[in-house]
């Protein structure tokens, strides 16, 4: 079922993730649920044009930010996007210094250590998963609601992807900040998190490697990044940027396929 | 790696819906290109609020009328239909008096089987499938074009659910009248049916049980439905819902229902 996707095709990108996605499931690293959440974060990617918009790069900003100015923060990673963006999150955790809980909603063991192995095979230096302290969100369910103690149990500042809106809103109950990667910001998601990233999350990843680089070092312009970070605002701009996409579609008469 | 989803969660009917899917997948009713399409679906069902809107009830009102009352309707299932909706597909064939036709675009007589006895279990009359006389629909190259000749080959109306652009535009070709569940209004499918119901699937059928009961003796009423339809302006209004929630969740920046 694998065919060559030339470079000149239009939605080269889109179509190369959607293989990695495959290959992950084949694979075991991503379940059948996980297929249907990427497809649905296809169409939102679609109608934004597959590209990273200022409110993204914005959130992403912020987000750098408190990864690398907060006491304890972490990088959660289920199957869908280690399978997207694995060596992409390698290489954040190393330059923001922020360690890496692979945490699943459909959780087996089985699965923590194939990711597990998939990110140090690309080189993240701390990934707590298999062999930690474990212990229950309140308000989750087990095995929903299990999480490292060392990791995000504690932890101040927690970056989520493709995540459960479940799962998230239990995460800002008991405190925490929050930023998630999220195609959809009309999902409960998108609408519980302090910052809200609607990118596709190798993009994302990828741009935050980036900021991470060139801001690490500049405290004093990371602290102004998160004074000034008004996430309503950002959602706003997401909504309108899909609407004025789909306006565009409709007058054109331009008819979206995927 | 089921999970019991509890009936207060506030997306219960679209994670259900999902849990159906992955079920078909792992029973050989559904391809993996099956659970990404579904994604796309949840996206712009999403953004429509996950309820049946006046346009759709409007537009399966007159797919009601017209499986009455056409000389030779029928119903068209692929994998994905059968797997959201089967329970309702059979009872709307029931109400109707229109049989049924499993027909796939990733054609295989396995899977056409299986789609037959789940229909079949369910109380489905007449299911046309692996024993039937084949023939093609010209444009489209085999397997894509397989249909039955006593089914959707002579058929005056056809239903179809999540269809493929192509295959649409093939029926419309030879002239047949076309109703398609498709919740993206910008697809080509959307965009090619004599009507247009933008709703979700089981949603859309369950309805249409429901009209076919309280209409079925009415032909009168049956014959003014068909008359006062108007498909462009059910697509307009489906584009204008649309606009309006983005511009509403723009405005605000947060969304009240998720």
């Amino acid at each position: 079922m694998r065919w060559h996707i030339p470079r000149s095709h239009p939605r080269y990108e889109s179509l190369k993730l959607r293989e990695k996605l495959v290959e992950a499931f084949e694979a075991g690293i991503v379940v059948p649920q996980g297929l249907i959440a990427h497809g649905r974060g296809e169409a939102f990617d679609y109608i934004l044009g597959e590209k990273s918009h200022d409110f993204a790069l914005e959130a992403e900003r912020a987000t750098v930010a408190h990864l690398i100015i907060s006491k304890k923060p972490i990088i959660s990673v289920n199957g869908n996007y280690a399978a997207l963006a694995a060596e992409e999150i390698a290489r954040l955790s190393i330059e923001t210094g922020a360690p890496i809980e692979v945490n699943l909603f459909y959780r087996s063991e089985e699965r923590i250590a194939k990711i597990e192995k998939l990110l140090a095979d690309h080189g993240a230096p701390k990934i707590l998963g298999t062999n930690c302290e474990k212990t229950l969100i309140p308000g989750l369910e087990s095995p929903r609601g299990i999480v490292c103690k060392e990791g995000i149990y504690t932890a101040d500042f927690i970056l989520v992807a493709i995540e459960d809106g479940d799962r998230t809103q239990a995460l800002k109950r008991i405190g925490k900040k929050v930023a998630a990667i999220d195609l959809n910001p009309f999902s409960r998601t998108a609408q519980t998190a302090d910052i809200t990233i609607v990118d596709e999350a190798q993009r994302a990843t990828r741009n935050m490697e980036n900021i991470a680089k060139e801001l690490k070092g500049n405290h004093d312009m990371l602290k102004q990044i998160i004074l000034k970070y008004d996430n309503k605002a950002i959602l706003s701009k997401a909504f309108k940027t899909i609407m004025e996409r789909l306006e565009e579609a409709a007058a054109k008469g331009v008819i979206i396929e995927f």
